[in-house]
């Protein structure tokens, strides 16, 4: 089959440079301080239109960055993507893929023929952002544990700040899932006449009591790595490895389902036909995966901004930061479409926090359109399920 | 209303001191390794009858110990209640109270006004029986990591041996949840000629991999702690704490349900009435909740015995062990009549697989009897849900 001119590869973006951008201003955070400077790492996917007016914000969640899709020019530490899709990055070609590859790109649910998309890494990232791994301007060491604690509406508020700086005044949409999510649900509040559009995925207005748990368990087994040194672990030669796994093993297990672990795991052994009556060594496959899984995390990501963005994800509370506790209130000043797409398995962000925000949506007059898609890969689905999700956004992106 | 003489304080056994017994032979286990000495920790209440036949044999779970009902005698480390009831343990008559005490006593489900009840801390434990902490008679010192790895069958051999030191040939039921529960099918597979009955609550043929997955996160949290040192910390002044505390705020997690934490924390913030953006304290008192949970569990829980029984508890799998992969095969020997009880919230133990043992029985032609009940306390309702469960079980010890 002959394929276009402009479609790279199969539909990819190509291959992509992450840049910098400078931001020109300070930025006032929620917590009373000022962050300065700051850089933002992002990419851009297509061509902005000379109207300016098919921008398309796309937003990271935990453990991602600002390469979405396509193919990174350079391969430092190897992709972001998540989940079972995890096991790909082996391959030398899949480790330089975007975490949202399947969704961005030419024909894509994201349609690079169309739409201007721009990615960037979250203020408190570790993968070119301004982050705790960067350097403190006031001690020129980097700033660990000192860097200021950031909130969700924090990581917005740089994203406009980076958008002004790029001569970008609306979005026709905002799109994320998870903590990704929570970006777009604040875009739309905090900016509600910048933004045409939100796309929320597998995300919450708040996360429910379980979900502050597992984040805290995952953050407690960081800080109580004795390598972590009060979070001053830049330069010493040890960082917090062990909690880093340790974290990444749990907050993995979060992410998938019962019934997909079964599925792929079962309780097949890993090493012989029978136990082997071993008491620290991995038995069963999914004992095994699990420590693949912390292997390749620790490799690639910094356990400083695993508690920022852990602790930001926890925060985030759209009815208290906006409406003294009442969802319906916080809604009120939405005025862009909302698109809700949830997934039957995830139990962390379960498909009922998405009907939360539906009928608070509804109740408040606005345009919303929800959707619950049956499948059992829990909520790895808003990275896996790119399939059944690419109709549903075409559809609802046609309409802006 | 007037108690009588024989109930000492509503319902209670009252004081029990826990007992030792060593086994007179060495204890041959699956591993192909041979335990010996072999100290078993013991506690019964009620009276024996002439006849020896009516012994109902309890059998604790991963963090259990042979103090299942009463009021202990001495208090050195305090009760081993789990769950949402170890709040309680702050004060002090709680604080000593056996962690099946609502079960067992006159007029409870194990009636001790009519069975003679044996509860036994099993092998590996830390609370009186023979484990990793005891000593190695091969070299002096505590055998740590050098403690062969034990399985369930090896506990319900022990038990065995530790009965024939009683005198005890048969008994009128085994019971218990979780692992306990895996210990009373293990009974009737083993010693089919020796059980009239087991109840089996909270359990399972077989961890899914989702619990698999958990435990071994767990164990990966203790032995990456570098003070378990290879598992021989005894004697050095340090003790992997920290990573126990991991273990435990997790398990504790997969014990609950989302349902029992949002009605018990919701997102209620601990110390203030906003946010006060910290990184490392916690802030939702669910978050401090699970510290204070750590806390008290690394103060009465060997690591050690947390990695042995919670391996026994990932090994054991029925029909594997006894059907060559066939359940319907592996419960072929059973005598015993059998009542299941499960609970519509353990995700971790769901009811589908009391369902699956319930369905194998059955087809075999076994007697069994099975209930679910509806209750939000997730995996804990085998601790919390007592009142329920009681008719049940009275009922079905009736008929035997």
């Amino acid at each position: 089959m002959a394929v276009p001119a402009t479609h790279p590869v199969d539909g990819s973006v190509g291959v992509v440079e992450t840049k910098v951008c400078d931001l020109t201003s300070p930025l006032a955070l929620d917590c009373g301080a000022t962050l300065a400077p700051v850089q933002i790492a992002y990419e851009t996917y297509g061509r902005l239109s000379a109207e300016r007016d098919n921008v398309i914000l796309v937003c990271h969640a935990l453990s991602g960055d600002a390469h979405a899709a396509g193919i990174a020019a350079t391969d430092t530490v190897g992709s972001t993507r998540d989940g079972f899709r995890a096991d790909e990055r082996d391959a030398s070609d899949a480790r330089k893929l975007g975490w949202w590859d399947g969704m961005i790109g030419p024909g894509k649910a994201f349609d690079t023929e169309q739409f201007f998309i721009v990615s960037t890494n979250l203020i408190g990232g570790c993968r070119g952002s301004t982050g705790p791994s960067s350097e403190n301007p006031a001690t020129r060491r980097p700033y660990g544990s000192d860097f200021p604690v950031v909130t969700v509406t924090d990581m917005v508020r740089a994203q406009r700040a980076f958008l002004d700086a790029l001569g970008i005044e609306r979005l026709a949409a905002v799109a994320g899932g998870s903590l990704g999510g929570m970006q777009a649900l604040d875009w739309a509040v905090q900016y509600p006449d910048d933004v045409d559009a939100i796309v929320v995925i597998a995300s919450t207005p708040a996360l429910r009591p379980q979900g502050v748990a597992w984040n805290a368990i995952a953050r407690n087994a960081i800080i109580s790595d004795p390598d972590w040194q009060d979070g001053h672990y830049y330069g010493t030669g040890r960082a917090p490895v062990r909690g880093m796994g340790i974290a990444r093993m749990l907050g993995h297990m979060t992410y998938l389902s019962a019934e997909a672990l079964e599925q792929k795991f079962g309780r097949r052994l890993q090493f012989a036909d029978d136990i082997r009556y071993v008491l620290d060594e991995p038995e069963f496959e999914i004992e095994n995966y699990l420590r693949h899984q912390a292997r390749n995390f620790v490799e690639r990501f910094d356990a400083n901004t695993y508690l920022y963005l852990s602790r930001a994800l926890s925060y985030f509370d759209l009815a208290r930061q906006n409406g003294d506790g009442q969802l319906l209130e916080a809604v009120q000043p939405i005025a862009a479409r909302t698109l809700l797409i949830s997934f039957s398995s995830d139990w962390l962000y379960p498909p009922e926090d998405s009907k939360l925000l539906e009928d608070a949506l509804s109740i408040a007059g606005k345009t919303v359109e929800s959707h619950v898609i049956d499948a059992p890969y829990g909520h790895d689905c808003f990275l896996l399920e790119e399939a059944r999700q690419t109709p549903i956004i075409r559809q609802f992106l046609r309409e802006t």
